[in-house]
C-alpha cells in the first residue's frame, strides 16, 4: 500500500547511539555470567540507584478510580503541583503548576516546544558539543535545523558571544531563520555546569538577538562537583525575559524508561500550543501517581539525592583514575553521568572518518560502547563520551578493555 | 515571542466533547455530597469495573531495574508478546509481537499511522456517525482529511456499497486523494457491532479502490448482545489484504487514563515507519509492567470479561428501560458503553442548529452532559449519544433529569 513522502523520509532515518545501544543489550556483559558480553557506556543512564528506589518503585502504587479514567492529559492538576513544587526547590524560582506540561519524555517535550516556536525549515542554535539526540529530536517530524555553535577545546569548550554569532553568522549563510538558543546545563557530553557569567552573556545575546531560550536542566540534581548549578530559570525572570525549560526523570531519578518529561514555560501561547500537542503525548496516570509518590515523600527526596550525589562522585572519581593511569586524557566532570576524554593520539589520521574507525575498532575489538564525539557536533576529532554510572567492576573491565584496543594501535603524536 | 503559523492554528483548535468533559469534571453530582452537581454521560468510560481491576492494579508492580532503563520505545518485547496472545485471541487471528507498536493511547496511534499513510491534505473515509475524536486525531498534527460516509436512519444506520461510494465521489469533487478507510467495530457512537457481509463489502470494496483498511476495535470485549463481534484482521488475512488494527486499554479494560494504545499492522513499511515515530510517544515501562500484570493473568482475564459483560448488558437494558418509559426512542445497543437515541421530536426545528440548542438547554437545565449527533457527523438531527456505563443511581437521576428538560419544551411532531 501508499507510503506517504514524509513517512518514507524516516525509513532513512539512522540513530547510532540507538542502534549500538540495541546491539549491545542483545549480547551484554556480566561478570561471571557472561563474560564475552558487551559493555555498553554509550547510553547516558544511571545504573548506581535501583536499590535506593525500588521499595518507593515497588509499594502499591495507590492507584484510585479517578486515575483510571481521563484527566488532564498535559499531566494531573495534583501531579503538576507535586512537581512544580519539586522543581522551585530544584531552580530556586518559583514554578507554578499552570505553566508546566508533562509529556511522554523530554524528546517528546522538544518535538511539542519545537513545533510551537519554529516553522518548518527554521533553526535554533545549539553550542556544541551537544547531546546527539537533539538532532533527531529536532529534525524527525518538526523539521527545525539544529545549528551548531562550535566552542573549542583550546578555550576549555567555553560558550562565549563569538561562538554564538558564529553560529547566527552560519545561519544566515544558509539562510536558516534563527528562533531560539538551547542550553544543557548541566552539559552532555561535558559533564559540567555553566557559571552564572556565561549564563548572563546568553540571556543578552538572547535578549539582543530576539531568539527564546529553551533551557535543557535534565541533569539538575546530578551535580557533585565544587560548582554549584544555576537554573536559567532563575536567571531569566531576573533579566525579564522569557523561558522554556525542559526537566525529566529519565537522569535525576535514574528512570529512563518511565519516559516522563516536562516543561515549564513562561510564554502563555508556546504553553496553550504546547498543551494541545499534549494530548498525543500523555504520561499514564499510573506512572504520574508512582511519580508522585517519590516526589511527595521530601526525606526521602532528600536521602535519594544526596546518596546519588555521593554514588555519582566516587564513581566519577574511580573512572577518572583508571582513565588517567591508562594515559587517556579526560575533562573534568562535575555533573552528570560521563567523562569526556581525548583518544585523538590514537588516530590514524587526524579526522572524523579516523575517529569513527577509532570508534569501531574499540566496539569490535574491546566489545565496549562508547560515543564518538562527531555525533555531538564535537568541533575537532578523537574526543570520546564515556557513560560511567555503573558499578565499579563494569568500569574496571571496560577501561582495561579500551586500553588493550588502544594498546594495539600505534600511537599517533599530535 | 514567535509563535509558529502550525503552532497558532492550534489555538483555534475547538473540542467541544472535551471542554464538556472537564466543565462537568469541576463540578461532578455525587447523590448526597452534591446533588446539584453535574452529570457527565458523555464521555466514553466504563465507570462499572474498578472494584475487579482495583487488586490487580494496586498489587506491587515487581519493578526491576531493566524496567526503569530504556527498551524498545515502540513497547517492551515482552509486553509486546502478552499482548500479542491477548489480541490473538480476542481477534480469533494470530497476531505477532514484530507486527505490534504500543503507544501512548489511540490518538498517537491514529496521528502516527496517518502520518505513515497520507500526504498532508488527502483523506480517509470513515462512516459516519463517528467519533468525535477522530476529526481531532486526523486534522491536528497530520493534516488527514476525514471524509465521512453519510449511512441513514432509514437503513439503520447500515455501511452499504453505495454510502462508501457517495463519500468516494465527494472527496473526488473536493480533489482530495483518498488513501483509506477507518472502520469502528464494535462502533462509536451507534454500540453494535458489525455483520460479516457487511465487513466482506467492506474489504471487496477498499481492494477495488485501492485504499488501505484501518480497524479500529477498541471495544472488541465490551461486547454483549446476541451478535458476536468479527474481527477484520481474520477477514482481511482470508481476503489477501492488509490490516491496520488498532487497539487499546481505555476501553475493554476501562483504563483511559493509563493512555495506552497499540497498532498491529501486516505492513511492513508502515510498521517501521510508525515504530520511528513511536520514539516520540512511548508508554512508561512502569505501566506496562501493570498492564503486562493483568494480561498476563488468564484466570483474572476470563473473569473479568464475563463479570464486565454482564454489568454492562444490565446497564444497558436499564437505560434502555428508562428512556423508553421517558417516551425516547433508543437503537439497540449491543456493545460498548453508549446508546445512540432520537430526540428529534424536541427539536424547535429539524436543523443541526436545533439540535445544539436543545444539547445546551440539557446541559443548562436539567445540568446532563450528553453529546449532539452532529459532533459525530450524524446525516440528521436530533439523535444523541448517552454513555451508560455508570452506576444505577446515576443513570436514574440523570434520566429523570433529561425527561424534565425535555418536558418542558414542546414537542414537535417529526
Amino acid at each position: 500500500m501508499y507510503i506517504s513522502k514524509r513517512g518514507t523520509k524516516l525509513l532513512e532515518n539512522y540513530q547510532p547511539l540507538v542502534k549500538a545501544h540495541f546491539l549491545c543489550a542483545e549480547n551484554p556483559w556480566a561478570a561471571n555470567v557472561n563474560p564475552d558480553g558487551y559493555i555498553n557506556l554509550g547510553t547516558a543512564e544511571n545504573h548506581l540507584v535501583f536499590d535506593i528506589l525500588k521499595p518507593k518503585l515497588n509499594a502499591s502504587p495507590g492507584l484510585e478510580e479517578s486515575h483510571t479514567h481521563y484527566a488532564d492529559l498535559h499531566g494531573m492538576k495534583v501531579f503538576r503541583e507535586q512537581l512544580a513544587t519539586f522543581l522551585s526547590g530544584t531552580t530556586s524560582h518559583q514554578i507554578t503548576a499552570d505553566k508546566l506540561v508533562v509529556a511522554s519524555g523530554s524528546s517528546a517535550i522538544l518535538d511539542m516546544l519545537m513545533y510551537a516556536m519554529c516553522e518548518p525549515g527554521e533553526g535554533i542554535i545549539i553550542p556544541a558539543p551537544y547531546y546527539a539526540g537533539f538532532d533527531h529530536d529536532l529534525k524527525t517530524r518538526v523539521n527545525v535545523e539544529p545549528i551548531p555553535a562550535y566552542t573549542e577545546v583550546e578555550n576549555d569548550f567555553k560558550i562565549t558571544q563569538e561562538v554564538l554569532l558564529q553560529a547566527l553568522i552560519q545561519a544566515g549563510k544558509r539562510k536558516i531563520k534563527v528562533r531560539g538558543i538551547l542550553i544543557t546545563n548541566p552539559n552532555n557530553p561535558l559533564g559540567s555546569v555553566y557559571s552564572e557569567q556565561t549564563l548572563q552573556m546568553i540571556i543578552a545575546f538572547a535578549k539582543e538577538n530576539k531568539l527564546s531560550i529553551i533551557s535543557d536542566e535534565l541533569y539538575a540534581r546530578s551535580v557533585f562537583g565544587k560548582r554549584s548549578y544555576t537554573s536559567l530559570a532563575r536567571l531569566t525572570e531576573e533579566a525579564g525575559v522569557g523561558i522554556n525549560l525542559v526537566y525529566g526523570f529519565a537522569k535525576d531519578f535514574g528512570l529512563s524508561g518511565f519516559k516522563a518529561g516536562a516543561l515549564y514555560t513562561t510564554d502563555e501561547k508556546i504553553l496553550q500550543v504546547v498543551q494541545q500537542l499534549a494530548y498525543f503525548m500523555p504520561v499514564s496516570n499510573a506512572t504520574q501517581k508512582i511519580l508522585y509518590n517519590i516526589l511527595q515523600d521530601e526525606a526521602f527526596l532528600n536521602y535519594y539525592f544526596s546518596e546519588n550525589q555521593l554514588r555519582l562522585a566516587a564513581a566519577s572519581e574511580f573512572v577518572h583514575t583508571k582513565l588517567n593511569e591508562a594515559g587517556i586524557a579526560t575533562y573534568p566532570t562535575e555533573a552528570g553521568f560521563f567523562v569526556w576524554m581525548n583518544l585523538s593520539k590514537w588516530l590514524s589520521a587526524y579526522s572524523f572518518d579516523a575517529e569513527m574507525e577509532l570508534y569501531n575498532h574499540i566496539l569490535e575489538t574491546g566489545k565496549v560502547n562508547i560515543s564518538p564525539g562527531q555525533v555531538f557536533h564535537s568541533a575537532t576529532p578523537g574526543w570520546f563520551r564515556l557513560c560511567y554510572a555503573r558499578k565499579p567492576e563494569m568500569i574496571n573491565e571496560a577501561v582495561n578493555r579500551i586500553s588493550e584496543a588502544l594498546g594495539a594501535l600505534k600511537q599517533v603524536s599530535v
